[in-house]
């Protein structure tokens, strides 16, 4: 119900490799994966996605146990993101259909470090995928982090 | 840990009754609750408010079992309001810190009703609040389609 994936879709999050999305990889657990967003807003540099492992295309469908798993990684990653970005906060927000602003049909949930004054909501994402090695070294902060708790 | 609720706070989504919230009230749960938000987006009234029962601040703290019931409550919700506010798609997102929109200390989770072209992150929200009437009409909708399922 409600999907909107094309036939024949190759699902960027099923495959990060293809998608470049490997150097901003996190985190890869059982149910759950976390990684850099390669879609950046300006303020808020070195968003995280948080998606389950298995092929969900949004909430409607989400089986519990994934949403759990996504519950649970996007927590240590806001605590962990909050540690070592040094920013000021943390939010989160999940999209689900063209209507509610999703672009990849597989669902994941934005994890933002938020700054003073950010007007994340008002800014337009940068365009272009930002740089493999910007990437590499938000993954790495937020990597040493997670093994550091 | 990154606190910000004043000494002697008075939480209103602890005491919706005196918050004048209680007409908005969904669902009542053992461990989460829903409610019409009374603070309205100009495109997307009648958006839920999803919160643990206990009072906890915000993610970090969070109780897994406390997230896990806001996560099952907020897909039933989605499913829901998909069904019945005729919107074209759900969103939702959740705010930590003053820096991260955050105004009321109580973790809770917003569920939006998406439309096309409804201008949600670039809209600010309508000033006071939403009338006891508009709140109660949603909820009953809401409620209708919870029991329906």
């Amino acid at each position: 119900v409600y999907s909107h994936e094309p036939p024949g879709y190759v699902c960027p999050f099923c495959n990060l490799d293809a998608a470049g999305q490997l150097p901003g990889n996190v985190y890869r657990g059982e149910r759950a994966s976390a990684f850099i967003s390669n879609r950046w807003w300006p303020n808020n540099r070195g968003h995280v996605l948080i998606v389950p492992n298995a092929h969900h295309e949004n909430l409607y469908d989400l089986p519990a146990e994934d949403g759990y798993a996504v519950f649970d990684l996007t927590q240590k990653l806001a605590r962990a993101m909050r540690e070592v970005y040094g920013c000021d906060g943390v939010s989160t927000r999940q999209h689900n259909e063209p209507a509610g602003d999703q672009h990849v049909w597989h669902f994941h949930q934005h994890l933002f470090p938020r700054y003073r004054g950010d007007r994340l909501y008002e800014s337009a994402p940068i365009e272009g995928s930002a740089p493999a090695e910007e990437l590499a070294r938000y993954a790495e902060i937020l990597r040493a982090a997670l093994a550091a708790v």
